[in-house]
């Protein structure tokens, strides 16, 4: 097969929802005739738990070599001790980084059948759909030097390294503006350009950017903290957010809550294509994380991981049919009433993981 | 007098807020007998047009001499592209360095009569009362190295530096378990401990000191970008959040919008108590911004900045009765269903901020 897939579902709430995806594979390659050629890796606690790393060299190896990672969740209070450089988190950075993935694609919509879950009034987030791009390799997640020294006085001293480059910036920026290309038009470039040099250097390559490829994308730029506010109060301004790593990682959980749809929502990182090859690395994961507390329960909503692999069939193998056959199956399912207990509301029908999955496979 | 007041309208919508409360600090005077030693000065863009700086030495020697600091609001699109250590930001920031102002009281409290301006479902928001404290003069917004430099191949690379010691978190972190113990007894500590080594370090910091010195207070770690999700998800969970400054600067906004009260949220900033004097710098401001779109319309909402003076004397002068009396007026008038632009609502009267000024006054 050319569809090559390497799977790491990880720990918490990830192995479970991560097996009704396989399910859907599996009837993918029965009844449409779609076979993958599919591995399972381990990634976060559970790679820590066999090998005491979170990813091994192996791992890390097989990712680079395959045609698209489908990812679950890492991380939970077992090994919250460990050493900075140990811990389950580690696994996902050095994929992201070893795999270039600079460009982290996490829309933010609200499902008609979910408009009413959302803690904002709902005439102010039915119909939302944002899409925050979250540059990934870079910033404070991977900046030099960082660490912990002890000082002679026996107190300590951290340190953490934002650094940004211009060509970081222009690429990420340059998807940003294919993306709103294909939507609706406008990106807020969000950074704190007031207080940060990064922020400054940022906003300054957006700007010259825009002028060089931007024709016909409206640019808006907004201070991160203000950003924040905005999309509390008016979510449905946005249409493309751009932003670094960290700033995404907060307004794309704000964001994604906003919806009151948290366990529905997918996301794809990607990197540069190859100019020969035109292969793109890529990582699709939900948004939520390993959730330790409902782990093992039976009870997590396997929509988001569903929902990447349909991203996954979309960017990655370009199969728009099959990837739209799984979206409508999730709508059908749930404005047939059915939700796991996340979304569960008065006058729907609460279903277990397993049964979202039969349910699905049904549809 | 031994109420040495220094007062900074700064910018935008400053100058007109500011205005309104010295009406109350003059109506104080004559009815109440208390005089203030007041002087007024320049901050941000306010002072680059006048004196080619942010903050003259002269206000900066001023402000470490008075018992307290009333702030405006600093900042404006006149002033965008000015290099970076000229903006009218520094001028604040130099503020909060050298008075060492490291703890950042920032409460996000629903008013009754506002329960409906909020973006939120009612539910979730009324009677809200959480206080972000905010460390304000460490992490990314001053430490060193940081700049812009221009590579070999013409290229830029932008450094920020996030430096935190023990001491930095200690002290910040005693202030939160004071501030609980006298509020719900409940203190999140947020950080990225996950990715970042200063969040390692604080986490590690606040459970010891949570240890020695926490008894009674229930002290819950979380990550920065969950705390946004869980604030728009649940905010009645929260009672204190002590964070860092980036982090700090934006989970307040977003906390301060749900509230759907920004125009009506103040701050204080605190230094440390001198051991001798009993003295405490303290700088009091408005959450809110200098809303430059508005600004000199007569329309913004004074009350933010009308709610950090009542906070000065609360905190800098120990008037709990004159400090009572000002809430008290703002709950009447707002009550009374007097509203300005910003949080008007069908049913309400809607006033300039000079009328809002002469309500209160009669209240
Ligand atoms: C698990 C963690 C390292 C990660 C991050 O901070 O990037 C997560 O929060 C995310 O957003 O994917
Ligand atoms: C004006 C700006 C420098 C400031 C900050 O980032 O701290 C502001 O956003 C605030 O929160 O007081």
């Amino acid at each position: 097969s050319n569809k090559k897939l390497l799977v790491l579902p990880g720990d918490g709430i990830g192995p479970e929802v991560m097996r009704q995806v396989r399910r859907v594979v599996d009837w993918m390659d029965k009844r449409r005739h779609v076979s993958f050629d599919l591995q399972e890796g381990l990634c976060g606690g559970a790679a820590i738990d066999a090998h005491g790393t979170p990813l091994t060299d192996e791992t890390m190896a097989d990712a680079l070599q395959v045609d698209a990672v489908l990812f679950g969740s890492v991380g939970g209070p077992k090994w919250d001790d460990l050493p900075f450089e140990q811990k389950p988190e580690r696994g996902l950075l050095r994929l992201r980084k070893e795999m270039d993935l600079f460009a982290n694609l996490r829309p933010a919509m609200v499902f008609p059948a979910m408009a009413d879950a959302s803690s904002l009034k709902r005439e102010l987030v039915e119909g939302l759909d944002i899409m925050i791009l979250r540059e990934l390799t870079g910033g404070v997640y991977f900046g030099e030097p960082r660490g912990v020294e002890t000082l002679a006085d026996g107190t300590k001293r951290a340190v953490d390294t934002q650094v940004y480059t211009t060509p970081e910036i222009e690429r990420v920026a340059r998807v940003a503006f294919e993306l709103a290309r294909k939507r609706g038009g406008k990106v807020h470039s969000v950074e704190k350009a007031n207080v940060m040099h990064t922020g400054v250097l940022w906003r300054q390559t957006v700007t010259k950017l825009h002028e060089a490829e931007g024709q016909g994308i409206e640019l808006h730029h907004m201070y991160a903290d203000n950003c924040a506010m905005q999309l509390v109060r008016y979510p449905k301004q946005f249409d493309v957010i751009v932003t670094d790593n960290l700033f995404g990682d907060m307004l794309s959980d704000c964001a994604a809550m906003l919806t009151g749809s948290l366990g529905m929502l997918p996301s794809a990182s990607l990197g540069a294509e190859d100019p020969t090859t035109g292969r793109r690395m890529a990582l699709y994961e939900p948004v939520h994380g390993s959730a330790p507390d409902i782990a093992g329960k039976d009870i997590a909503n396997p929509l988001a991981e569903l929902l990447s692999f349909a991203m996954l069939l979309r960017y990655s193998f370009d199969m728009q049919e099959d990837a739209d056959m799984v979206e409508t199956a999730i709508t059908n399912v749930l404005n047939a009433g059915f939700r796991t207990a996340d979304i569960y509301a008065p006058g729907t029908a609460k279903v277990s993981t397993t049964v979202m999955g039969d349910t699905l496979l049904r549809e």
